[in-house]
């Protein structure tokens, strides 16, 4: 019975940290849980980052662990309530969880209940692959498998082509496309203001923007906010 | 005595394929080579992909051997003239290259004075990583190790800052910066428009964008057309 809420982004243009997601966080962990773990390993600066979570969740009523200073990581892993992985660079991320040995343990607890929140990088871990990143290879995981809590690979940010834009780089949905000429896995594409629900066997859009879903050799499907997405679980 | 000639990208708004370098390509073959290798791993279709490349370089007056055709790539890249290699996704094109066992053999000729051109992730290979990429990690190369023809890295359809986005993915400055916290080489920012020209010790900019230099730790400086960057050679 895995239970996830991924998040595009954790800070919507105009409003502060995690303000748009806030009350789903609330709504998804609800009052049994009293402490989260927080993954700070996308960023640098993991004393700041953690601060900064930190004092966004406390203000939401729950205390916060960060777990680069635990000890032992797979341990912290394994006696945690729920975790939220924050964002940054998607290759660092994943790195740092194989080098800490907690990615298996991390999906283990999920799969058996563990409440899951990501956003951005920390979302994007959720799918099979970090294959459909933005982010750059800055360092290398020893692989591309994530942590594959859902059967579908993620693209956080997701920016729909500009039809004025003069810069000749491919455009987001060019790059998914060129993603399916190599592997065969649905992509969702969560836009920026955009959240994945997922309860088990049911998934669903939250938020306000919409999501696109790619499959290999099909046009896109525009999908709604509230749209029931169970289907891509099967 | 390298001889590079790196275009940023190999179609500028407004005009055709290879259009605004046409006239650099041919300053840099000039008239004793008479053939070049196409090296089309970076995009899915090889045939279409060499036909364009073949039927642009013949207007310069080029004869075009595709490197997918060679029974024995290896062999087919020792006995070239010179080399092009297409954009497209720069994990493919990597991966390909080692699979085919080319990687040291081109790098090897081009040091021995084997001219090559590179466009967009052509370019970015001739660095010496591909962790300033900007395409979707769509497969797994072994490394991203890349040519090192030049002792920096490549940032190729360089973006600066959009003041009026409301996008809250990281701008490709931030995702240089976070390279950096991971990495200790210089990167060159190449705007679409510009072309790096590597004649043995001396390195310029081309073109009539500019290019923005990335250290790590300081802030970017701003090259204009024209540039001797031949310091970074050093």
């Amino acid at each position: 019975m895995s239970r996830l809420l991924l998040v595009s982004n954790s800070t919507l243009h105009g409003s502060g940290y995690l303000d748009h997601c806030a009350a789903a966080i609330e709504q998804f962990l609800g009052r049994d849980v009293a402490r989260v773990l927080f993954i700070p390993y996308a960023l640098h600066d993991r004393d700041d980052y953690a601060a900064q979570a930190r004092a966004r969740l406390v203000a939401l009523g729950y205390q916060v662990d960060s777990l680069h200073h635990a000890a032992d990581p797979r341990a912290a892993v394994l006696a945690a309530e729920a975790v939220f992985t924050g964002g940054g660079n998607t290759f660092r991320l994943l790195n740092q969880l194989y080098a800490n040995h907690v990615l298996e343990p991390l999906r283990e607890r999920v799969l058996s209940g563990m409440p899951y929140i990501g956003s951005s990088a920390g979302s994007n871990i959720a799918g099979l692959t970090i294959g459909t990143t933005n982010d750059m290879p800055i360092v290398q995981p020893p692989s591309f498998r994530a942590l594959a809590l859902v059967p579908f690979n993620l693209n956080t940010h997701y920016l729909d082509p500009d039809p004025h834009s003069t810069h000749m780089g491919e455009t987001r949905e060019k790059r998914i496309e060129q993603f399916h000429e190599e592997n065969p896995q649905v992509v969702v594409g969560l836009r920026e203001g955009s959240l994945l629900l997922r309860e088990g066997p049911r998934l669903s859009l939250l938020g306000v923007t919409g999501a696109r879903i790619f499959r290999a050799g099909q046009e896109p499907e525009e999908v709604l906010p509230g749209a029931d997405l169970s289907e891509l679980l099967a």
